[in-house]
């Protein structure tokens, strides 16, 4: 067994307290500490870590808010002069400039793992939050022994590691995260005019491009501060696609041009396990909205083997039904429409 | 039991095909037509209408493109001088014009099925494809004899009947679906400038943002054409809100204020069973991405009585397991989390 690196973190919400709680687990010797006496008691007594000692730590995960990052970073290297220091913040180069100023860049990595959900603070923590999902690296100045020590926390905690140049990073988090949260949210926001019954017309369409117009705002100041010229970019983008079809002389022409240009694009999105996003076919079932008809569902579909790769519910507005649709391979729907309805289903569309 | 009336459907597409098939099982006796033989052969083949007889028919319905539809309804209603004719286009406002221009408009129904999901063909075709949805009718001049026939169509295919003015409806479409549409496109679009890898850092939140953007285009420039002045609106609506963050001297500020005005508008939304939307509870697990483990990772909640609201699943792009997230009521979270984990789940987050 290699020794793991004694770790400081710094900043004991959600992502700092996860990632303690996650190496710990795993046996390291995690220290952690917060500007906010009472979130770093709470990270502690959930054994997010201990209160540091006298020995200095070989690694310093900075997990403090965004916008002070670059600052805390920059401090972090300055006090822990043997320290390689590492940060999680969702925007990665303006971290990087304020580290490479310092004089210190060798032993600064920067680092954003890609949390899932828009959740925040301690009592939410959870070792395995970041598991199976990208964990981004961009090594900027660093030594390779400080890129080491920084893939050996993504690996504890089994992440999916992946290097990119921190402005690569910003350009594609803008485009594939900051400015569809400005899209989603200003899509909600432009309901605005319309009477609870209109509302009422949404179908599972609005509600998926609006899902993140849930989110809470925390974190998106800081986030939109330091990703700003990306994120203006990408939106000078979107505003353009839409100028195309209100501007447009055919607006029918235009609109279908649209679509198109999307279509090719979202098809890149990947699908499980890096292939190409895959074509699965719908089978919509009207289930009774009640607990237990789901799992029956999914049973029955268990049963001629078909591996269910996404679902979706929606849940009629004046009926106790909701449709359920099951996303099956092409090759799955026909015989899984089948059983079925020899089980009795309501398949209402496919 | 009442008479139902002779129906005679224009147009054998998906919808023309599905309400053939629907009405046809519930006993009542409907005939069939489309201009393409081959779609109007298939139709009938399979159950959606017979060939139109010597009778005329009491209810036509008009089931053509939107494109052409307010010109079908003007000849329908001078083909049949006392028939009522119902459309089912997705756009309104034009077609009332062009009925009540023809000087028949107290014959003309204005009426749209919403159909969940984008599917066409008749091959596709299903009797139940509008059960449990809403199905808006817009009377206009239409005399209250002729409104209570299309009611009893919607009824006979278990729907949602919403009364609704055919220009409050088109401006309602416009911002509950078409220009969403537009929206998700157009953030599909501006993945255009990055490579493989920076798409692959897409989440959750990007896949239900786009996921309308693999729509078929077929529909969209008739519905853009028909739907203009609405579209532009809400268009234009959208990208003020777009603009109020690029353009902002403190874009971390407009950036917080749009997830303000996005989160109190998505709220909106109607949950289950009309009410408002319920503040659900995530709780994510890691799942084997093999068939059967779905089905037990149900059973298990069920067991403990929670009722799963909403299901979302992510793959993993590097690694065999994905992870589901269980929507649940917040006062069932906690238990659900402590039996999952008790029976050797693994809680991701919650």
């Amino acid at each position: 067994m290699t020794t793991t690196p004694l770790t400081h973190i710094v900043g004991s919400g959600l992502i700092g307290a996860s990632i303690g709680i996650g190496l710990t687990a795993e046996g390291w010797h995690v220290t952690i500490s917060d500007a906010d006496p009472e979130a770093q008691r709470l990270a502690r007594s959930i054994g997010a870590g201990e209160p540091p000692g006298a020995q200095e730590p070989h690694l310093v995960i900075v997990a403090t808010p965004p916008g002070v990052t670059p600052e805390v970073v920059a401090e972090a290297l300055a006090t822990w002069p043997d320290a390689v220091v590492v940060d999680v913040a969702s925007v990665k180069a303006p971290i990087a400039a304020a580290a490479a100023a310092s004089g210190h860049g060798h032993r600064y990595v920067g680092s954003h793992p890609m949390a899932g959900r828009e959740i925040s603070g301690a009592l939410a923590a959870q070792g395995d939050l970041f598991r199976a999902r990208p964990w981004v690296i961009c090594r900027g100045l660093a030594s390779d022994d400080a890129v080491a020590m920084v893939r050996g926390v993504a690996e504890a905690l089994q992440c999916d590691i992946v290097e990119m140049d921190a402005d690569a990073h910003d350009r594609a988090v803008a485009r594939v995260s900051h400015a569809p949260q400005a899209a989603a949210s200003a899509v909600a926001a432009a309901l605005g005019p319309l009477g609870a019954d209109d509302v009422a017309l949404a179908g599972q369409g609005l509600r998926d491009v609006t899902r993140i117009a849930a989110s809470h705002p925390a974190m998106w100041s800081d986030i939109a501060t330091l990703n700003r010229a990306a994120l203006v970019e990408t939106l000078d983008h979107i505003v353009a696609e839409l100028d195309s079809v209100r501007r447009a002389e055919d607006i029918g022409a235009a609109m279908t041009a649209l679509i198109e240009r999307g279509r090719s694009e979202v098809a890149r999105i990947p699908g499980k396990h890096g292939g190409a996003a895959r074509e699965w076919e719908p089978v919509t079932v009207i289930v009774p909205d009640r607990p237990g008809h789901l799992v029956r569902l999914l049973t029955d579909a268990a049963a001629v083997g078909a591996n269910v790769e996404d679902i979706s519910i929606e849940h009629s507005p004046r009926q106790p039904v909701g449709l359920t649709t099951l996303w099956v391979l092409p090759q799955s729907a026909n015989e899984l429409i089948e059983a079925l309805e020899e089980g009795g289903w309501v398949v209402a569309g496919s």
